[in-house]
């Protein structure tokens, strides 16, 4: 079968830092090669694959500003879709503009819709719903105006995450720090429950940090920024619980994946895909407050952090992503 | 012949006010549905043609703020090329975008180049330079990079422009206030003739209205603002001629055509497309600098304004315009 990935050309694939949509679309394309899949990558010139790459951008429009991003991407697009005779399915990670192409060619499109940046952007995917294949990163972040063929959660790189037995006496908050993500709850918790907290991850609101975040920062309340991927293993691992109160409908939460993969299990706000990512008391709790997050922290001891590591592993692995892939190939290709 | 015209999506086609590349695609249409071909504009939904109107887009983006241009922009250009096998041709004023979907369908495009936003858009049309039409506005405005088809002038609806043979003693500047259209060389022109001044358009530079034009102001050097049709073919008539000591390449020159078809001549710095549009000592003066200018408005009395206005009308005319295109269809689909 041949594949034919299309990637954003914002970052590289994968990126060096941020990038959540390359880093899905490389983590595909590297397990589909591992299936026996012959896969050819649709990315910036500066990406890396195992299988073949295609490009026609040399550096995507973030990582080298002042490019024009509506020049790149309509290249980038029509490069691919000029050449769709040369594969047996085309697998869109590029959000909308895409679509508008599909009615063109005749090699089947399906799109992983990893978010939608805005309610207006849906008349687009509306309009190709008989058209093209949908799939969703949890069964949460659907619109009830699309017709979808199924969910797929995101798969990471497993051998990124170590299993970690005796964690510290600390609990951790891994991501923006943002009113959406909950620092300040964080905090409020820990607080509470008078254990150490480590604050990890960009800061995305400068006006919060410095109203609900710097006046708590003390020894036992640590920002630490950024982390890379080495240190966030580390921190994850090392935590009792990683903290994620939420005030938003979060489509997927890729932290709270990667933290119950070092055997960390995760308190959250019950909200978004989080009742798809936790389940209560065997990785972690779903609550609705800060004062039941507390209680929920006394009950850390009796999760199973082996087997919390194993279901996480399992479940959100590049690995079973590709894999369940795969088998909608089959299902669009036999239809 | 069935032709779809592909007009922008920032205004109404006409646009009400402002909007020039949706004023050349309606000046086009009505002309070739005057000649007798089947024309469908393909343009926002409030938008008026004597041909047949398809669209999927009530307003524009620039009209209804608060849209999502790019989403407008795809949904617009899809359902034309959705249906391009109804068509012999596709004229498309939309930018390089929809070249992007050229080699999918069967039905030529040809594409009137209005200007390059930026040299960042070039790749885009070098790509098809073997596959669509490229049509500049001026012989100016070229590309190196690109191949065109011919030139064809912009037309305008001449029945606005009414020939006056008889001006009162003063001069005019007519466009954006801004340096690139020399709205403080104009002032000093006038000044040195000791002739009265009429200045007529929006501000577009604030800082430079302020600094280079306000202090000039007095009764014999007049702003008044943004002027609509008729004031327009009222001061352009009534001038001895149009000062326009451009300071950059125009690609065009409307207010140029516009008041020459009144009987007006023009005084221009000679750059751009002004020397395709202006004949020293027959319907104006090409100029290098403000004392060349002052020397010229002296031999306006020796212009033939009757001449002067029927050498406009004929050159760029609307109806001109369109059978200069139809010819270049013709010639397309005989290929």
């Amino acid at each position: 079968m041949k594949v034919a990935i299309l990637s954003p050309v914002a970052w590289r694939t994968p990126p060096v830092h941020y990038g959540p949509w390359e880093q899905m679309a490389s983590n595909l394309a590297e397990n589909l090669v591992k299936l026996g899949i012959d896969v050819t990558l649709f990315a910036t010139g500066d990406s890396f694959t195992s299988g073949k790459l295609n490009s026609v951008i040399l550096k995507g429009y973030e990582t080298e500003k002042g490019q024009d991003a509506k020049v790149l991407e309509c290249l980038h697009i029509s490069n691919l879709i000029e050449n769709a005779d040369q594969f047996d399915i085309i697998h869109n990670h590029f959000d909308f503009l895409p679509l508008t192409y599909s009615k063109l060619i005749k090699t089947p499109i399906i799109t992983t819709i990893h978010g939608f940046s805005s309610d207006k952007i849906i008349p687009v995917y509306q309009k190709y719903n008989d058209h093209t294949y949908y799939v969703s990163i949890s069964n949460s972040d659907r619109s009830d105006k699309l017709k979808y063929l199924a969910t797929v959660y995101n798969g990471l790189n497993t051998e990124e995450f170590t299993f970690n037995p005796s964690p510290k006496d600390q609990l951790l908050f891994f991501g923006r720090i943002h009113p959406d993500k909950g620092t300040a709850e964080a905090i409020a918790i820990a607080k509470k429950t008078n254990k150490k907290l480590i604050i990890a991850g960009i800061i995305q609101d400068e006006g919060y940090f410095e109203r609900e975040i710097k006046p708590h920062l003390n020894e036992d309340v640590q920002f630490i920024g950024s982390a890379g991927p080495q240190k966030r293993n580390e921190l994850m691992g090392e935590s009792l619980a990683l903290l994620h109160p939420i005030n938003f409908n979060e489509p997927f939460g890729l932290s709270v994946a990667e933290a119950m993969m070092c055997g960390t299990p995760v308190i959250a706000f019950n909200r978004g895909s989080m009742p798809e990512l936790i389940e209560n008391n065997k990785n972690g709790f779903l609550v609705d407050n800060v004062e039941k997050a507390v209680d929920a922290i006394d009950k850390t001891s009796s999760i199973d952090r082996k087997k919390c590591s194993e279901l996480a592993k399992n479940r959100f692995s590049a690995k079973t992503m590709a894999s369940e892939y795969l088998k909608l190939y089959h299902q669009i290709l036999n239809q």
